[in-house]
């Protein structure tokens, strides 16, 4: 999948993504790498709103799982089960969501529960970075299944 | 403050409050309700984006805070510090965010350090809801602080 691939359909499928401007910046293995504009993401102190951080970072580790799932032919369904965010430092220009398996050994194993159970469980890292600084940091758990499962 | 007027706030100062089409259902001492639509929320299952779900979250837990120091007086910049948030059902329809402070014996607290020191951190919940069952959970820390300090 590239960029543009992942772009069109994220900007298709969810409304929001259209209203924050979101643009797949890289897309390789490991990573993917999301940017959005402060001004669709503004909030009343002229810095990042919040849930449009927490939504970037969300995007770029969904978007990994996507990705990476959709290079092994598994046909399965991701949903996010719970995250925590933490907000370090206001945000005041573009910002980017870099995500990564937070335990890169945990693919393989991901991987041989989905295709053996139907269902597997995997955490995803995202770092927010403005200026080249990180500043927030998102865990999340996501859940994958079979639509047989 | 009345729902109204903390919607007009909403719209007018966070472009994703409008894009989400968010409005507010109640305000009291204890509590601020927000709700919103699924379709500009919606997702490429058909449900409601997580990213959607979590800054209405925030949002609900914000405002409650807003209000409640409004009506203290104190002039003092609301900051969201770090959350946790879990997705336990999927939402398919107008969902609401329902706020209320974890420790209701904290405010008093928070606010005396807040008068006292300039700065103050306090832990606020919000509970997602969906056809009037639980859909999900939020808890944030958001630190308030004097715009002299």
């Amino acid at each position: 999948m590239t960029p543009i691939e992942l772009e069109d359909y994220l900007l298709e499928h969810i409304p929001l993504c259209a209203a924050m401007e979101i643009s797949v910046v890289a897309i390789s293995e490991e990573s993917v790498t999301l940017s959005a504009p402060l001004a669709p993401n503004i909030n009343h102190r002229n810095t990042v709103f919040g849930g449009s951080a927490s939504a970037l970072a969300i995007l770029s580790a969904w978007s990994l799982l996507h990705t990476r799932l959709r290079s092994t032919g598994l046909n399965a369904r991701l949903v996010i089960q719970r995250n925590t965010m933490s907000y370090d430092r206001p945000i005041t220009g573009a910002f980017t969501a870099h995500s990564y398996i937070a335990e890169p050994s945990a693919w393989s194993a991901f991987i041989r529960t989905l295709a053996r159970k139907g269902r597997a469980r995997i955490e995803v890292c995202s770092t927010l970075e403005y200026e080249g600084q990180s500043v927030g940091q998102f865990e999340g758990a996501f859940v994958s299944y079979s639509p047989s499962a």
